[in-house]
Parts: structure tokens; C-alpha cells; sequence
């Protein structure tokens, strides 16, 4: 069914979302802005997305039946997260749905070592990497990229989790024991100045529209701030839109992504990892640009023409973790904060409750 | 329940909206940004609002047992419309709920006398006017405030519903019949340069905030273009502001409602109506403002303080009635135009099923 020539989603039709959590929640108030109805996917009751959708199934991702359903009902299907099973993917094509991102996009994101590859393969420069599968792989490999490496499995894990340094040798079984000995990626250590994030769309007519450079800070793997624009010369600014445009073309995607970078001393840019969809660093946009991140990521797979990514606002985007979400009195007040809550029941250590922009006038 | 003191309904709370229009829907999206959980109670099956909420009571208006519940779960009852019936908000409040805006605000509203004889009584001008409940009180009406004169029910009625001019004394008995011989009134011609309207909120503290003014075009009774901010003198300015604050002030006003007003060649206003609820001319600050009114209602009934209302922008907002909306298409593709869609299922002439925010840099 899915083709370039199909007409696009028009408003009424339904958008089916593979995930019930924030990303999915602020996904469906972008749709229902243009008039979609949303079709949620979860495993989980009484998720985020659900409270804001117009239906729910509560099952499995490979459950046979509501796949079935999701297909029947959708014009088009996404997900929020980037380990949606392919088997579930396949599934939807299998009955017909249209489902974007597509297969290739999905299979690049979820395996380190064909990601790592697409992007060296298409001149696009990453750390320097090996695959592992042994813990002799390991000692080769710190051998090869110097010590400290990071090991990380080779599919799974998200904000931190699934990775561990290795600073010798010696800690090489330890450190594939941490991870269970499953595949796994091991890593050089990027000596990079700050972490950048770019997030870009392409629509199902191949147009293409980059947001401006995010700055990022993680801790402890997480993300805790964004800005944005960042200040970066032309040549990084420019850099990182050929990465975005390389990267969005070679995957015949369609959507929303987000490419985080590393932006070494002399201002080159090395690419650390893309997610095939909207991004927690591209929150800011929310609050800083007529079309957000969401709406456009609705957009392109709706088959809509994208909208415009120039912010009329610079932002500080800080996410609210675990109990920092307490604070939403005292953030309501400050008359520059625009405070988004993610309804979650349950408030854990780490856990993103909801973030925070901070608005400035752009620097002239 | 309700007073002052109270605290403010938390993120994750409930709020309640009888109604499940375009209004409602805009208000569940600008409740779920702040991490609120929504119920709405409509008659309506699969309504607009509906499929952007977490729960739905499908059921008359007066239902005791939906209303019963909705009292249980909701921190806060809101509304979308002027004309829910009265008892239906004595009995949630009889039942403990908190409604905001309260009876007296409510009330007002409904019956055109009380509300032009409120403005009257604060010391806000409106046009001449006089109660109808007899053909020879529109014969009487007609010699003291001019002909023509126009004839409205004093209760229900909107875009235009239930009014028509009396040209002359021996139009009265038809022009009453018209109504279907219901109470009415009977209102003189303002001869006025054009519509204005202000769209302002008060907080559970007392806090005020206004929207600039918006000048707007009707046709037919129904709006179809609103343009803000409205260039107005200072002095008009003021007198908008005083009016809002009057208004919000005598009625102990919580919430977001807007004002239409009459703007007369020397500049002075007279009020023509007030609706206690978000307002189709506020629209615009959906896209030219950080808190817009759906978002500004929000923070007044839940208790939260209220947010800034300067525009970063200026809008002409225009109404796409029936088969307006098959234009998404066009109107998506222009890089400054803003589209909101309703989702609703049945295209009507005259229906309003969304509206496009035009945006232009604001006036130096």
C-alpha cells in the first residue's frame, strides 16, 4: 500500500502509535491538533499517551490480534521507541498498514554495529568501533581503540543502561559478564568537546527541514539539558546538516529523527547515534517554534508537507526527573518557563516526569 | 468546597468539562500539557473532545449519575459552553464538585437582560435595551430606542440564533412570533465602526490577565475573522482593560471568558455580550502567545498561577466553516499559517470544523 504516489492521511483518519509514553502522549496531541484521531499500542494500563488518545489496545507488541486491528483502523502507524520488535513491524506491513519509519530505518537504530557501520559506510565519521562477541574480542579491541573503551550491547539498552567502561585488559571478562555476554559493541572514547543533538524530518515528497543545533548535557547517561540554537560555527552547522540530510536520504526515512553528535575540539563532528523518531533533546521546539518536532514528525508520516524548523525563541530545555516534577508550582509561576507534565503515576529516581523550557529572546 | 484557601489541583488530578466540542478539545489538549487527566460529560456520541480525553460520560447533561461521578473524580468542573443547564451546576455543586466559573457568572450569562443590566449597573456602557415578554413591549421598545431594533430571545441563542430586526411597530407581531413568543429583548442599533473583543482570565488569587485586544469580523452572525493585537488608541485600550477587570471582578470571575464589544467612531466601547468560557476570538493566541487561553483557563481553575499573555506575534485568525476545511491541504503547505482541525465527522455549511492562525511579525 505505502508509495510515494498514495494520497496523503487526510484529517479524521486515524494514526496509529506503537508506545504509550510521553513521546507518544505529546505525538498524539500534535495529530489531534490537525484534526487525526490516534490509535494507541501499549503493553501498559493506563499509560500517558492512552489519557490523550481516541483508542487503546492494551497488549502485547506482537499480539496478532490488535495488530490486526492497528492496521485495519490506521493510515499510517509509528512508534515512540526504537526497540518496537520487528517481528511487530513486519506484522503491519504484512497486513497491509503503512508504517513509518520504515523497516530499514528501524533495523539500522536497533543494532550499535549496523548503525555505527551505516554512518561510516555513507562517509559520515563515528568513533572508531569493534564488534564483540567474546571477551577476547574485548582485549583485541582495547588493543585496536586504546583504553578506555565503552562496551555497550549490541541491541536494547537506552539512557545509560546496558554499556560499561573498560579500562584494562584485565576487566575484560568482568566487564562482558556486566552485560550479561551478549553482543555487544566496544567503543574508542571520543575526546569530544560537547555533545550536540540535530533533529531533522523528511517527508514522503523527500523534503527535508533541520531544526537548529541542540547542545546537550547527560548525567549519568540522562539527559538533563538542552539548548538551543546552539552557538557553533558554520562550518559545524553545516556539517551536521549533511549528516542529518545523508542520513535521513540513505534511509528513505520518513519522520522525525534525532542524531546525536560529538563535537570534537577543532569543531568537527562525529556522529554517535541516531533514534528513529522524535527526540527528547527536540523538546525545546514545543515552546520555540511554530511546527514542533511532534507536529512535524506527524506531518511527514501523514504525508502532509512539513513545516517550517526556524525557532523564534532560544530555549533551555531541562527535564524533570523523578521528584523535580514536585517543583511544578513554583516552575507555573516563572512567566518565562514553559512547563510540560507527562501524567505519570508513579514518580521514580530518574524517572522523566516532564521537563521544563526556558525561553530568551533569540541572540541577534 | 471551594474557596480561596483550597490548594491548587495537582498534575495528575482530574478536570471535568461538560461539553465535548472544539472548545472542549482545545481545553483537554491544553489540560494533558500540564499532566491533568480529563473527563468530559456530553450527550454527544464520539464527540470532538472526547477523543482527546481519558475518560468520556456519555449522557445527558442533568444525568444524576453521571453528574454524580463526575464529582467524585474531578478536582475542578469546567465548561464550554454558556448554556449548560443551571441545574446541572447546582447539582455538582450540591454533590461537593468545585465549578469554575461559578453559578453567578454562569447565570448571568444566560438570560440577556441580566447581563446587559449587570454591565449597566457596574458602570459599563452597552446598547439601549429593553425586556420583551409581549408584542406591545417591542411596539413600546421601538419609540424609545429607534428603529430598527433587534429582537432577542433572552435565553439560548448563539452565532446569530434566535434574533431577527424589527423595522417598524407593525413588524412586532411577526417579528415575536419569529421567537416563538419567548421571553426576549429588545436591543437598540449601536452605530458602531467595528466588533472588538477582549479575552482576559482571573485566578483562584485574584490575579488578572488580559489578551491585547482582537477586532473581529462576523458574517452572518458567525465569526469568520479575528485580527490581534487590534490597533486601538490607548484610551480604547484602557477602557477594554477596565471592562475585563469590572467584569472578572463583580462576577468573582475564575477562569478565561471573553468580551465582545462595540467600538463607536469617537472610540469610546460599548459591551455587546459576555461568554463564560474560552472564546472563538482568542483563537489567535494559540499560536502568537506561550500561555494561550485554553492553558491560561486551565491554570485559573485549577488554581495555578496565571501566565503571561503577550503576544509574540500577530495573527489573523480565520474560521474555516464547512467546506472551508477541505482546504487543509493548501493551508498546511503555508510555511506561515497555523492549522487547528477539529475531528468533526460531519461537514455542514456554516459548521466551524477549524481555523487557520495566520502569523506576521508583531508591529514595531
Amino acid at each position: 500500500m505505502a508509495g510515494v504516489f498514495d494520497p496523503a492521511a487526510p484529517p479524521g483518519a486515524t494514526i496509529g502509535i506503537l508506545g504509550g509514553g510521553q513521546l507518544g502522549r505529546m505525538l498524539a496531541l500534535a495529530a489531534a491538533r490537525l484534526g487525526f484521531d490516534v490509535a494507541i499500542l501499549t503493553p501498559e494500563d493506563d499509560s500517558p499517551a492512552a489519557r490523550v488518545a481516541a483508542r487503546t489496545l492494551v497488549a502485547d507488541y506482537q499480539d496478532a490480534g490488535a495488530l490486526t486491528e492497528l492496521a485495519r483502523c490506521c493510515s499510517v502507524v509509528t512508534y515512540e521507541f526504537e526497540n518496537v520488535p520487528a517481528p511487530a513491524v513486519e506484522r503491519l506491513t504484512a497486513l497491509g498498514a503503512r508504517v513509518a519509519p520504515g523497516a530499514s530505518a528501524l533495523e539500522t537504530a536497533q543494532d550499535r554495529v549496523k548503525e555505527k557501520s551505516f554512518f561510516e559506510a555513507n562517509g559520515m565519521p563515528t568513533v572508531a568501533f569493534t564488534p564483540v562477541t567474546t571477551p577476547g574480542d574485548i582485549v583485541r579491541g582495547l588493543r585496536r581503540l586504546g583504553a578506555p573503551a565503552l562496551l555497550k550491547t549490541r541491541r536494547e539498552g537506552y539512557d545509560g543502561k546496558g554499556q560499561v567502561w573498560v579500562e584494562a585488559a584485565e576487566e575484560a571478562e568482568a566487564a562482558f559478564a556486566t552485560i550479561s555476554g551478549v553482543p555487544a559493541i566496544l567503543e574508542a572514547r571520543a575526546d569530544f568537546r560537547r555533545e550536540l543533538s540535530v533533529i531533522a524530518a523528511r517527508g514522503r515528497d523527500g523534503a527535508i527541514a533541520a531544526y537548529p543545533l541542540t547542545e546537550n548535557r547527560h548525567e549519568g547517561g540522562v539527559l538533563r539539558r538542552s539548548t538551543a540554537p546552539a552557538d557553533a560555527s558554520d562550518q559545524t552547522r553545516a556539517q551536521a546538516l549533511t549528516i542529518a540530510r545523508k542520513t535521513l536520504e540513505r534511509l528513505d526515512y520518513i519522520g522525525v529523527l534525532g542524531i546525536e553528535l560529538f563535537e570534537l575540539p577543532d569543531g568537527a563532528l562525529l556522529v554517535n547515534e541516531f533514534a528513529p523518531r522524535v527526540h527528547n533533546s527536540g523538546h525545546w521546539t514545543l515552546d520555540a517554534c511554530e511546527v514542533d518536532q511532534f507536529e512535524q514528525h506527524i506531518r511527514a508520516i501523514a504525508g502532509w508537507p512539513l513545516g517550517p524548523a526556524e525557532p523564534f525563541a532560544a530555549v533551555e530545555m531541562r527535564n524533570l526527573l523523578g521528584e523535580d516534577a514536585g517543583r511544578w508550582q513554583e516552575l507555573a509561576a516563572e512567566p518565562d518557563a514553559r512547563l510540560w507534565l507527562y501524567g505519570k503515576r508513579e514518580v521514580e529516581p530518574g524517572r522523566k516526569m516532564g521537563h521544563v523550557n526556558r525561553l530568551k529572546p533569540l541572540p541577534r
